[in-house]
């Protein structure tokens, strides 16, 4: 088959320039015994892509110049010499930025896409989903009455993490850039307040918004705004530390300056990466799925068309021009 | 009785000038039912003076100007109309910088001064020591076998840190400013391993003391040191933030720019107050007693003399001019 992908070309200083990828076609072989191929549908964009692509000591092995761009991926088996794979198997994996991958289907795992739609499976019911429901359960540890804060919260990550927070019985106030991600927050998600950031007001907003103060704080941007969260933390405050999207891109990182409030307030930060928790996925999705089938999360996938077009999508995750999971269709219809 | 106090004269704004306190002299007078006056011998100088000064929401309401300045100390009872204590006795608390306290007792406690020196109550076995003990053993949870980093190693609290991760069975590794220091930390008080910060060779040195990397860190400092000890820390790691006496001068604080390094590494910054312990220091002073009778900790104090020469004295927190705990005698001999 004729396959498309995007391989990273250089390592990008700040923010990567659209020559940073390089759109390359190559036919796949022959499958050895053990493999499938697949054929990807839809790739997961992620802010964590921009931090794969550093050339540093991380949670994940950097992704080397000349390879396939590392991405999660949901798509159909098309040729199997895997016993444990059939044709027509949807799988979920790390097919990278490719339309087909062939692999010996480990990392890979079969989903049922007559429960919930294939994107979903990157998104609220995949790694995003999985980050939330880790994060602000085992690491935030939200208790009933708690005042919870999440930033990014109209993304992948933070929309799952303010619905796990309400299912929980906490007040949620979302933290999203511009009107209409907030309306959607309050409107659609039922988080209880929600502050817009561009609106440029965001002390004051977190102030009124969290006029006790804050006990868990779910970080998915870092700079000012968890600067400015840290100001409202209350006592024994727990902050979880995801992801720093405004920082992704600097040439160097803007640490929280306030973070001695953790001393006043005996707070803890702390980071967390969702693999450690990947025996547990199973257990989560399970749950998950409940929730959605009885209307208590909802998924919300944002789907562009073309792996051409993976830089101009890509782009949106750092733009903030999308709601929910940030979706990639590379089928050539 | 003649009574000479330092005033907080007004509000610092990055390092205090001279006039920041003011000497009054003034009369103590009749005592009440139920107060004790106590002629104070020693008085504790300790980083957090700084934070005091300052009108901000803390873990303690700030000192007021024209209040006596707020110190802990330890003095002896001269005349007494409370019962619970006898002329005669020797009382810690919160006497503040002056050499005569009125007051009704409370946040006051007898020591006996036959077991250990006078000073030792404000240092090892008072506030900075309490410090020590709860922060690396309840915050900092070490077990045997890790990689401890501590730095301002050879100050009040930090010496102690070392000492008790010692006794815990960990590498311990001690950040301090010059060579006599440092000399002192490893001969005197068998730390592995010790780096001189001012030697300027921060990230090599700590990599050569710590190649496997830290388990856990016990922040006295902040700034620089700590965005350090963040690019070496290892899996599950724990920094505990007890101060940041680099940055208590500064008009705007430096945040850890290494603070990614919690998300890679799942580990934990968390801070402490010592005040949350207050129910068990009895319990911990009673340890570390037995330890320093053992020999296995040692208490250093660095006395200074005279009332009048506090702002001097003060000054030595911040230059690092001073070995151990520093301590002012404000008896007039």
């Amino acid at each position: 088959m004729k396959n498309k992908q995007q391989i990273l070309a250089k390592r990008p200083i700040g923010f990567p320039e659209r020559d940073t990828w390089e759109l390359r076609e190559n036919e796949t072989g022959a499958l050895n015994e053990g493999e499938v191929l697949i054929r990807n549908h839809f790739i997961s964009l992620d802010p964590a892509m921009r931090g794969w692509m550093n050339n540093a000591r991380s949670y994940i092995e950097p992704v080397e110049i000349g390879d396939v761009m590392r991405a999660g991926t949901i798509g159909e088996v098309i040729e199997s010499k895997n016993p444990k794979f059939n044709v027509g198997d949807m799988l979920s994996g790390w097919g990278g930025v490719q339309q087909y991958t062939v692999t010996d289907g480990k990392g890979h795992y079969k989903v049922d896409t007559s429960l919930a739609p294939a994107p979903t499976y990157i998104g609220t019911l995949g790694m995003p989903g999985m980050t939330a429901y880790f994060g602000i359960l085992e690491v935030g540890k939200i208790k009933e009455g708690e005042v919870v804060v999440v930033s990014g919260a109209a993304g992948a990550v933070g929309s799952v993490v303010g619905q796990i927070a309400k299912i929980k019985g906490c007040r949620v106030v979302g933290i999203a850039g511009g009107a209409q991600k907030c309306e959607y927050l309050k409107s659609e998600l039922g988080f209880d307040e929600v502050i817009d950031y561009k609106a440029g007001n965001l002390r004051k907003d977190l102030k009124l918004a969290c006029p006790e103060g804050i006990d868990v704080y779910f970080d998915n941007v870092g700079g000012e705004i968890l600067d400015t969260v840290l100001t409202r933390i209350r006592m024994h405050a727990r902050i979880v530390i995801c992801g720093a999207i405004s920082q992704y891109n600097e040439t160097s990182i803007k640490g929280p300056a306030n973070y001695l409030s953790l001393l006043v307030n005996r707070a803890t930060m702390q980071g967390m990466v969702v693999f450690d928790y990947s025996k547990k996925y199973g257990e989560a999705a399970k749950e998950m799925g409940m929730w959605m089938a009885q209307g208590k999360l909802k998924a919300k996938e944002d789907v562009y068309e073309g792996i051409e077009r993976f830089y101009d999508t890509f782009c949106r995750l750092f733009s903030g021009e999308k709601m929910g999971k940030l979706v990639l269709d590379v089928r050539d219809n």
